[in-house]
């Protein structure tokens, strides 16, 4: 594989991604079956490698929190392996009727979901995400082709040769799965938009960008995650630092952390000061308008790009807005259309904010630290999707598939309708 | 609005679209009840601004099949009134439950349709095609930017006038509805992803094609349309010749009109002669691979540019082929993913074929010409999509229409799920 071109490659795969978007049902169950066979029976062998990684890792000097995202223990391989069979047991996303019509007597129209085909996986250095994104392509009867980070190298060549192994012994064809080695491959992988129908890339924010810009290929994913909390005047407050602490800390590095608080101003003398108190207690650097400076007179002025900053840390920005459509605004202005929640015992105010603003995920009254696959019941994500077309938000099985048109004519010819010889008699069958 | 720059006008329209993505369906309705009435007031206005384009086009040489496009009488006026009224009557696309779960106990999460934002609409001359746009627009609660072709121009701007006069009355924000006027607009255009979320594009497959390989907001459409007919061996000769006749001649000049017909060997012999002289009766130029031109000794030979190209002309190529794979191999290298088709009455070759072929459109025994949003019963449509993600085959009102998660709490955070204080309970409600 090595001496081959990407172009070369993907091809060949594309090849093959007719022959699984074809395999039955039973067919990808059972090979999800024995990769999570495989991947039990190799666990000293994975584990090793991926010791060998994070030796690697350490003496290149390498930050704690991208180890603790390398890792790759038994536990999180009985993750993953619990994962691949609650897959199994969910409904097959493939050949699911999604509309029947009776265009005229024996000409019928349906509506099936099928693969997209052939996903370019582009990520980083967390092991468990290609498990999860091997098994969730294979379960739509998708192609995969990965590029990991060269951090996890040893780790997910281990993966995916259990993987492979498995794969090819149930009868998959060849191209199911792909692994590419080396740096220079993403460059060559972005132009193979003849072989290639998405590109899904788990990673920073510029590497996000990157890959947008640089392919024809559709990329599903997010860049920024700029999410907000806006906090009304109908707002029980006791319930709202809660929700606030757990957005920004729970998790800082998440895409779906909340970056700016906006408080309505006729709460804000009652909010500020718990608020930034709580915040502070978990080291959480503050920064405000003008008006929240007021308020707090030991915080730093946000300015104009603070609002448009993800900061992934514990820092948080604090604006006060004079009412909901300036919130709302400042959202679809600054926001990245990921997830914005607004906090409110107002039914009507609420409707209002989540009809208008612009995101993939819009709340009321909890944590925008929700926006997940695991936590949306979908079973895993392959990433989240801040695009509007497709797929939005937490993306999983049904957003790695597409449909198709099947018509079921018996000799109809179009020049019978036309002419008025023969109308159409449309009906819908279920 | 001439002294604006493309990018400040569309920023605008952004705004406006979430005040139009809150409008109700029922101010949607009115205003197209109101943009009906408005088109049937000005009916001379209108076709006297018809007839001054087509004075000008046949001066200036155009060519009739442009002309008979661009004619817009009282008859097409009529159409599209009564497509208005069609579509009024339709559901409304905008906030329907597309899935409702419960996450937790008070943690309702739901899955909504809603409008997709800002369309971009570049399209040709046909002044039917703007009325049915805009309305399809509006229906699924998008504000629509559009640019015309020059040669129907005053129609464009007749049509325009009575529309968002109709439509500013009626109560929908001023941005709903913008004509670009000018071709340098189309470039600006293109730029304008912070504010566009979609281009659909309609006219030539060079400037389809150039559209797509010039802007970073997502295109929605086709090309080429390279349609195919597959005559099985189990094919009833007495359909196939009608089938193919309608896919190739009934209107050569459409995206689904066949370009390349692959015949088994088993009935090649058979279908061939006839085949040809019905083709030949009606005009059709024929080009063939070697074993065809043995039985047809009067054609061209095909070569492999033949069968990479979309004729829209009365030409056809003919390939004999030795299996149902060898066919869905063609397909699949030559096709546009546009529509193609299998003339059998065997069950099973036919599932194969449709399973297979990695096509928007996959048919048995019928028409190529039936890939229509009219013939479909989707009462009209946008376009005709060969990409595989979001919307493919003919584009109705639910390919203008996204989704947004609604996630309704109470005070929920991640924390206490993430340290199993508490733990989710996965219900779906209806």
């Amino acid at each position: 594989m090595e001496n081959q071109s990407v172009k070369r490659i993907a091809e060949a795969v594309k090849l093959d991604s007719f022959a699984l978007a074809a395999a039955t049902e039973s067919i990808r169950n059972v090979a999800l079956k024995a990769i999570a066979n495989a991947l039990a029976e190799h666990k000293d062998g994975i584990i090793a490698a991926n010791e060998k990684d994070l030796r690697l890792a350490e003496q290149s000097g390498i930050a704690s929190p991208i180890l603790k995202r390398l890792k790759f223990d038994e536990t999180k391989l009985g993750d993953v392996i619990r994962g691949i069979e609650d897959l199994i047991d969910l409904p097959d996303p493939v050949g699911r009727k999604l509309s029947r019509r009776q265009l005229d007597d024996n000409l019928i129209l349906e509506k099936v979901s099928c693969p997209i085909g052939v996903i370019g996986v582009i990520f980083e250095s967390r092991p468990d995400a290609l498990v999860q994104i091997v098994s969730l392509c294979l379960k739509s009867g998708n192609c995969a082709i990965l590029k990991g980070g060269s951090e996890a190298q040893n780790t997910n060549k281990a993966l995916f040769d259990a993987i492979y192994d498995a794969g090819i012994a149930s009868g998959l064809p060849k191209g199911f799965l792909t692994l590419l080695q080396s740096r220079e491959d993403i460059g060559e992988l972005l132009q193979c938009h003849e072989s290639i129908d998405l590109i899904i890339p788990r990673g920073s924010n510029e590497f996000v960008r990157y890959i947008m810009n640089h392919s024809e290929i559709p990329v599903m994913g997010h860049a920024d995650g700029i999410c907000h909390i806006y906090v009304d005047k109908a707002a029980d407050i006791e319930k709202a630092i809660p929700i606030i602490l757990d957005s920004k800390t729970q998790y800082v590095a998440a895409c779906n952390a909340v970056e700016t608080v906006l408080v309505h101003e006729d709460i804000a003398k009652d909010l500020l000061p718990p608020l930034a108190k709580a915040l502070k207690a978990r080291d959480v650097s503050l920064y405000g308008c003008a008006r929240a400076m007021e308020i707090l007179s030991d915080i730093a002025a946000a300015d104009e790009t603070a609002y448009f900053t993800e900061y992934l840390d514990y820092t948080v920005n604090l604006k006060v807005l004079a009412n909901l459509d300036e919130a709302i605004d400042h959202i679809n202005r600054y926001g990245s259309h990921h997830t914005d929640c607004i906090l409110t015992e107002d039914t009507e105010t609420a409707e209002k904010f989540m009809q208008r603003v612009d995101s993939a995920g819009v709340y009321q009254n909890c944590s925008t630290r929700f926006a997940d696959g695991f936590r949306y019941g979908f079973g895993a994500e392959v990433g989240i999707s801040t695009g509007k077309l497709h797929a939005r938000g937490p993306v999983g099985l049904e957003g790695l598939s597409t449909y198709k048109y099947k018509l079921f004519g018996d000799g109809q010819i179009v020049d019978d309708y036309a002419t008025g010889k023969k109308t159409f008699h449309f009906k819908e069958l279920s």
